[in-house]
């Protein structure tokens, strides 16, 4: 795969699975919704909860990896980056990604200390396309 | 979700994540296929290459964690395992998840020395189903 196959293929996914380590050195998984907006270079922002278990556990240690994942009926699709994850609060990093739906979970609004900002930003990955497999840099 | 919930969900997906740790201490994730076998107390059997990244991780660091997640119309599940997988390589462990046409990949047979066997032993886990989520042991 290029590293433009590669970036259009995150782009259409609606589920990342990020990795973290937790306090006793497990690798941890967890699923969310597709990164809120993508800058070119690997970096991926999403949205979470500022007292989730995964912040915490990215306050402690930022090395961190996102997954996108596709199994079609012929062939199965899985990138891993590497990385790092970033807990960002300030106020225009939560408003860049910020939604109308968001208040629904945040009654303040962008300001809400519950809600903050995921900021992961990729060194390295590899892919998996079907039998074939290779890794990148960014 | 009771435990009987969650090993009724688990037996029915047909895709498994997993996680390790790799030589610079970044969790990695790998989709995988479905468990070839599971065994009451949160014991899980993967195949897979003795050459494999993955593998090499494992035999280095056994700390790992299995995820196992479905996306519906309403509501979304999310299981996460923790514990230790073991690289296991005599021929009975072998010849426990043998399917017939492994043969494709594994031209020598149940004992092709590429051939190995992935255990996975869940000491804790943690679910997240839509809006609810909860811990439980094994």
């Amino acid at each position: 795969m290029t590293l433009q196959a590669i970036e259009d293929f995150i782009s259409k996914q609606k589920t990342a699975f990020i990795g973290s380590m937790d306090a006793e050195g497990f690798p941890n998984i967890k699923a969310m919704f597709a990164p809120r907006r993508i800058e070119a270079g690997g970096i991926y922002y999403f949205s979470t909860n500022k007292s989730s278990l995964r912040t915490g556990q990215y306050l402690e240690n930022p090395k961190a990896s996102v997954y996108f994942y596709q199994r079609g009926r012929f062939k199965y699709t899985g990138i891993m980056l590497v990385g790092t994850m970033e807990v960002l609060e300030d106020h225009d990093s939560k408003a860049s990604i910020w939604q109308p739906g968001d208040t629904m979970y945040y009654p303040a609004g962008i300001d809400d200390p519950d809600y903050c900002v995921l900021k992961f930003t990729a060194v390295r990955g590899r892919y998996y396309q079907s039998l074939t497999k290779g890794d990148f840099t960014f």
